[in-house]
């Protein structure tokens, strides 16, 4: 009798997006003649890089010839775009990153999902409250989460709330953790840490023999000094980290599928015989066996954002989101909001009015506003009470529904 | 403590491939002149067709335009694929699948190793061998395939052997199994099943719940009537089976990524309290969680496939293969050796003349005829006395390689 993973059916029904689709259908059925600004959304708006689609078509050219024909490329992705990523990314900014500690993938989406497979089911996971779904969800899946309660707290997860309370600066767990999930620029809060708040985890983990699962997905958004790009930028955090980073964010590749996973090779775990192993080796065998590498004209667009023309390009993609955010939060700020984030990510966190939860937050911007936004309580239990207000819409839109709230 | 999967390191190290190389380079290094052809290769050589580079070429412009541009798609791929899988794959076929069961991806390697998340650690799992080997190791990460000896048979893995004595048709198991791996047409061997003997495999499963993992990634190799293309030309088949496909041998797509899954909604597995689930959920919330969809222009080169020019591309690159397939065949039988498969599919399976092993049989086709072929014991103790031909290079190195051979 084929058995099914139990885990899978303890996991609740994500219902936070089409409970949105939901409640804005019947807005819109109660008054059609309704402009609809929608602000929810976690995907980008304009278009890919010039230099990318060049590269992507010049690539697709070269498939249709036995001369330069690509058939399987390497598993970890082309010597190319690991050079070009290593020299950008890191070594550029004073980080030494070797190419065989850099693995490309079709995104930060699986990566994030697929990196669970190398652990032990019995490490205990500490994740920051609110987070991106994908952690908690994979973590289940995986059979590190325990059981949900009725608000979908897990019983094996160790929650790291994130709220006013502590500036949206997660403080150390009173009880020993061995998996940390870090993303910053922080979705959805928009909030970030400085590299001192950073190394306090380092440190941490280094203690504890705990590796950290950092997320830099947005770090193209930042415009402050003194905010890390990379976890790497904190000495010692090779030994600890893992970093996963992405092109969807920085030169809209959420259709075009491209992202990359550092796995230094310092970074070990341990056996159940208290062993320690390489993580890099680990990666690298389930990177190999479970996929096959990258489409390859994917990567060369990915490649051609590392070109002159590439960064210039990308430069002013991350500028036109960024002068979004820019008037977001000035404006939430004008009509009497309490925000946070925005500055070095594309997501405002806008705190209810007193006395308001997330949906009725939500439920108000809708039917008064008439703008979408994405209640904060979908990203865990510290979210209630908060939207988050996304920059990846038009510049039209973000002024517009500023005026709005303004009014 | 962050405590690894103990199931990583108790695989062995992959070292078919690297020794193959080391030999070819050593024997390189020894006679400088010889004129090498390579017959190991299971990637393709011929390019894209023109109808996949062109519509991928449109796509890539459609990118670049903030009106046509596409961000993130339904992780389960576009509708414009999936019907047109549905439409040409299935119902022109008599064979009643629905969209919502067939989920796009970046390739059959990653699904037919990532299906595994969905089901119990406790299956127990039937292989054939020789096999594919992403079967066996992902199971053996999953915790499924117990302990390796040391000819890496693994202690809880019921392997199906298919060699001469049986014509290579695996037999029922004795005990009984709750996942069975089943390829056809087979890679490595390149036999079939008839509708028949699959029959006796579904009924099996029916009978005792158990769920057939069916590789169709060689169908389009089929040139036999009575070889099924599909596991659903099976009657009942829907119930106790998923299918993987792939673009990447009959389209030319190693490089290019993209594969799809079936799990019919008829699909039933079992919760540990003996509940029916389905399947087709389940893979649901695991595609979508850790996938975040098939690149946009590369689900548009997938479709072009399936277009009047498209199909007719498709054919000529199999044909292409196909006859590569019947020199080969042809020839090695002249040169007195006897083989199996390559009549619907691109491989050949020779047995290595009395007395001499896989490797030795390889040796010597290396030094004394300058070919390259794969060891079969590489892929399982049953591919011990083979080596595998394939057919997917040149006309002229087929032909030239069998001219040796005869010699």
């Amino acid at each position: 009798m084929a058995l099914i993973n139990d885990n899978f059916i303890k996991i609740p029904s994500t219902y936070l997006f089409s409970e949105i689709a939901k409640r804005v259908a019947q807005h819109k059925e109660n008054h059609p003649e309704a402009k609809i600004i929608r602000m929810g959304i976690g995907d980008v708006s304009l278009p890919l890089p010039d230099a990318s689609v060049d590269a992507m078509i010049k690539a697709a050219e070269e498939q249709r010839h036995a001369e330069t024909f690509r058939g399987y490329g390497p598993e970890q992705g082309y010597a190319f775009l690991r050079e070009a990523i290593v020299l950008n990314d890191y070594k550029s900014k004073g980080i030494n990153i070797e190419i065989d500690e850099v693995f490309v993938s079709d995104g930060a989406k699986s990566d994030t999902g697929n990196i669970g497979d190398i652990f032990s089911v019995n490490n205990r996971v500490a994740i920051t409250d609110p987070s991106y779904p994908v952690y908690v969800d994979t973590n289940a899946m995986g059979g590190r989460a325990g059981e949900p309660d009725k608000l979908n707290v897990w019983s094996n997860l160790v929650y790291l709330p994130c709220d006013t309370g502590n500036n949206f600066v997660p403080q150390l767990p009173t009880e020993k953790v061995d998996m940390i999930y870090l993303c910053y620029p922080n979705n959805p809060t928009g909030t970030t840490l400085t590299k001192e708040e950073l190394k306090v985890w380092v440190d941490y983990a280094k203690e504890n023999k705990a590796v950290i699962l950092f997320d830099a997905a947005y770090e193209a958004f930042i415009t402050e000094e003194n905010v890390p790009h990379s976890i790497y930028e904190i000495d010692g955090a090779q030994e600890v980290a893992i970093e996963f980073r992405s092109f969807s964010k920085t030169a809209g590749f959420t259709g075009t599928r491209c992202g990359y996973t550092v796995v230094p090779k310092v970074l070990m775990g341990y056996s159940e015989k208290g062993e320690k192993v390489a993580l890099n080796k680990l990666w690298n065998r389930r990177h190999s066996t479970k996929f096959n590498g990258t489409s390859y004209v994917v990567q060369r667009a990915a490649e051609a954002t590392y070109s002159t023309e590439g960064k210039k390009q990308v430069k002013a993609l991350i500028g036109f989101y960024t002068e979004n955010a820019r008037i977001i939060r000035e404006g939430l700020v004008k009509a009497g909001y309490t925000i946070y984030g925005g500055v070095n990510a594309p997501y405002i966190w806008a705190k209810a009015p007193e006395g308001l939860g997330s949906w009725e937050y939500f439920d108000y911007l809708l039917k008064e506003k008439n703008i979408v936004t994405t209640p904060g309580a979908g990203f865990g239990l510290s979210g209630e009470g908060f939207v988050r207000f996304s920059a990846f819409g038009s510049r039209q839109d973000a002024i517009e529904a500023m005026q709005r709230l303004e009014k």
